[in-house]
């Protein structure tokens, strides 16, 4: 018996008619769907995708453990994270033994810092990946302006990154994206002031989203939502 | 008279089936079409949407002026350029006045590193962007392994910059995207082992197209096709 075959397929960046044409058949086709979401949430990537899915769909809710007592730092932390992403790969491998396809919900592109990474390094089973329209891409896209132009250097960053090398590598780079945001804030906003880039930066909240808004950054304040980009703009040669 | 919109639509990497449903929609349903080619080709985006076109539809192909015996410094090639994109706008815009809608084909996205930015800057009438799948989505999808993962920094260079840019820059990252190979390709190698990344990059040429492949750098030589990304991929914390 042949193995089904797993699929990682990147939603995009929340607009429905923005995943592509290939997600959407592989979604609206499946018997098996699989999404990651907080434990007591809907999930944003469930909410997608609402309204598409197949009758007898048959759906796989994989909810975080709740990890808001233990600090990142604690080892437990990760040894709780990495048994859920284990138990979730052993559950779609299960399918997959059985000749069942599944589909894995991916938010923006399933190979760009995506939780989808945790469980395809542990699935044995055959799996393919469908590409997806980034959350960056959205961000920019709704900023009406080009991220990069010429020879730009782009420099994509996680604000979770200690404050001086924030501070070092946005000084260092033409374009910029920030993301993972959501508690950082303060420290992202001390870094870009100190790295001289306070104007010319952008914060995009839910790009392409029912509730987008871009605001200059230096009128964010203390805490951004987890669905928020920074973008500083190239500035580069064009003719 | 209301204007028409001009759509600066982005195609995704490639195949066509990586279109967002948005993109599809607009360019099945489109009057006015207009691509971008080189002399005497039939032109890339061209042939992605090839079949997909309303019978009616009438198309609009900028071909770009030949311009290989002007060097990039000259600044003759500059001028030529800055009046063939004046053109190409004036002749959308015109469109637009009359009231029609025209969707412009945008290889990947057309915000990032795009042609059409150089019409974007240019046009007067209104102008709305569909983001796509960026051609570096496509390569390291084709890769087999994610990108980034955790605090990874990700740097997008292009192989124009000069040799020792590259080396410091390819040296101070984690994960890395380089793209405009083409000829810089030999410059490019010696950078990348300069910065002792030689046995962790990749190039991917043609990603998700029919005559994709994927090398490992130390294999590759002299000249690379237009299509084609170099890729060294972050190894990241995970749990």
């Amino acid at each position: 018996m042949m193995g089904g075959t797993i699929h990682g397929v990147g939603l995009g960046p929340g607009a429905r008619d923005l995943m592509s044409v290939r997600a959407d058949r592989l979604i609206r086709d499946a018997r098996h769907i699989a999404y990651f979401r907080k434990k007591g949430r809907p999930g944003h990537a469930r909410g997608i995708v609402e309204g598409m899915l197949h009758p007898d769909a048959v759906e796989f809710a994989m909810e975080y453990p709740v990890t808001t007592e233990i600090p990142l730092s604690d080892p437990r932390y990760n040894d709780l994270l990495s048994a859920f992403y284990a138990d979730c790969a052993a559950h779609l491998d299960g399918l997959s033994a059985g000749g069942e396809d599944v589909v894995v919900l991916c938010e923006g592109d399933p190979f760009f810092y995506g939780s989808f990474m945790h469980l395809h390094s542990r699935l044995a089973g055959p799996v393919k990946i469908v590409p997806g329209i980034t959350g960056m891409s959205g961000a920019w896209t709704a900023s009406g302006a080009p991220i990069g132009w010429g020879d730009d250097v782009l420099t994509v960053l996680m604000a979770t990154l200690p404050e001086e090398e924030l501070v070092r590598r946005i000084h260092d780079s033409h374009a910029l994206v920030v993301m993972k945001i959501g508690r950082n804030l303060p420290k992202l906003l001390r870094a870009v002031e100190a790295a001289g880039k306070q104007d010319s930066a952008w914060l995009v909240e839910y790009a392409t989203m029912a509730d987008q808004r871009i605001v200059p950054l230096a009128q964010a304040t203390g805490a951004a939502p987890y669905f928020s980009i920074l973008l500083v703009h190239g500035q580069g040669r064009r003719p």
